[in-house]
């Protein structure tokens, strides 16, 4: 599959700071900047921006916040053409945060938001804009959300001039032919603009559902180094740069990356094919449930969770048992 | 996706039996008999049917062989609808060996063939079509063969009345439109023939292949309790369950036999996403390179198994350091 359009971006230490609230050491940090560069992937996501009046530093890493400073000295003296991305919630940054894009070491703002909060997300995209900041919508858990209500926020998101909006498939619940559907609708009420996908690995179909959203002409595709992600998470990036065809990309730098730090980091922190969140992923359920189970010692019981979920009623008498 | 024709064949044991030369014991493999029976599963592939004079029994375990008596004394008991299959090898097993179908527990046989040998295989299951048996021909490999092989030996298929053929990616390295490509074309080539579909999980692939199938028209689907099976193992059957819709099926009893019997066995034996694996895959390789990397001490440079498998010279050089 080669089509020049095609970007690649990682959000490894974005979405796989979900797991250990983004505590990631400045050496993994810079390796994964230094791999990716050399693999000649387009973005870096390295973390979230968001007010510290929300969230306790002690608590928090330094890629929850995503400090100027801290980010240029992670990266200091690595030759790059990579740019930079970091992701913004609606009500948890503060605008002030955003400096304009020539004083920045980000050249790419991307703002998620549900579908209930388009118009919110649309304003927080624009002031990025304004910025100079290349912006994105990625619009979460739409397998969630009524086909009326999604088109009304395409809609709305037609009438701004936001380069990229993304297809998030959050909870891992879709296949190839619910991508084609959405990726379809998207192209079709947003012309001009490029559709992103965004996928989650719970059925073990985060790399076929971006193959299929390449395929369907997405031309702007997330992944994450060895799948790391909440918990089944994201799109391998290993497969993917193993799958598209540009001569641009180069996997070696990433299995090195892999051998050296997230096959370690994986023996400590958990994500990958885990039957609590398969489970969750076929439900079309928020991984909070599944999160919250690997937690207790029955964490490999398998069926009570499936019970958990599906018989509700069943589920709380055997959690009093 | 629900189709009543749709039917789905277990083979943990058979594919699982090539990574501890089918050392399972007689309780995990009842206990799979039962759980795939409650879960309305239509065959149990239980093994291989192969020569004792091939096959040392001291080396290799009971499913190796497949006596008629082992099978009886380990599914006794148990109420089941379920239909037995194994698989037979060319040059493998002895014809003697396959008893009339109305002496044995058995209700299938599949013939595992190459392109190159398909006038043995059809043979082989002409043999035991005479003596009662369903009959498949699985395919193999044919990610590696040219497109005319593979249209001569559809040719010599399309004589027979041997009813199921499989479309095969034993190397784990065929995508969507792979899939799509060969089943039109066996559908094509083999008129009123049932087509199979056999996946391996190098690449995460195997669940979006086996529905690719499904969308193609294939009918009878292979998969594998937690994708047991070697290397990178099989599309597994909680996947392929939890996605088809026919209410025949039953995911619960697959979850109970996981938490049970196969999580804990993966912690002994190794099957699943592993990077050597899904290098082999990608470059359309025999998984024998990787398997015999991973026994080696340096089983997680994966760096170097690249370099071994992409600039042959480089690893050779690399193995002498």
């Amino acid at each position: 599959m080669f089509r020049p359009e095609i970007k690649v971006l990682d959000c490894s230490i974005r979405d796989g700071g979900l797991i250990n609230k983004w505590q990631f050491s400045d050496e993994l940090v810079r390796a994964t900047y230094q791999a990716l560069s050399d693999a000649g992937v387009d973005y870096m996501e390295i973390g979230y921006k968001a007010s510290r009046s929300q969230f306790n530093p002690k608590e928090f890493g330094k890629w929850r916040f995503c400090d100027e400073d801290d980010i240029k000295r992670v990266i200091d003296g690595i030759e790059s053409d990579m740019k930079l991305a970091c992701m913004v919630d609606i009500g948890r940054v503060e605008e002030n945060d955003i400096l304009p894009v020539e004083q920045s070491v980000f050249d790419m703002i991307r703002v998620a938001c549900y579908v209930k909060d388009i118009d919110k997300g649309i304003a927080l995209a624009e002031h990025c804009m304004g910025k100079g900041y290349e912006t994105t919508i990625n619009l979460m858990a739409v397998s969630t959300n009524l086909e009326k209500d999604i088109d009304e926020a395409l809609i709305e998101l037609s009438k701004t001039k936001i380069p990229y909006v993304y297809l998030v498939d959050s909870y891992g619940n879709m296949y190839s032919e619910d991508i084609t559907c959405l990726v379809k609708k998207y192209m079709k009420a947003l012309p001009g603009k490029t559709i992103g996908i965004h996928t989650h690995n719970n059925r073990q179909l985060a790399l076929s559902n971006t193959i299929q959203a390449v395929i369907d002409n997405s031309n702007i595709l997330d992944a994450s180094v060895y799948g790391i992600g909440r918990g089944s998470g994201n799109c391998p990036m290993e497969l993917l740069l193993g799958f598209l065809k540009n001569p641009k990309f180069n996997l070696r730098p990433i299995l090195q990356l892999i051998q050296d730090y997230y096959l370690p980091l994986n023996k400590e922190v958990e994500w990958g094919y885990i039957i609590p969140h398969m489970i969750s992923g076929m439900l079309n359920e928020h991984p909070r449930a599944a999160i919250a189970f690997r937690d207790t010692a029955d964490k490999d019981n398998f069926v009570k969770f499936y019970d958990m979920l599906t018989t509700p009623e069943t589920g709380e008498i055997k959690k009093k048992n």
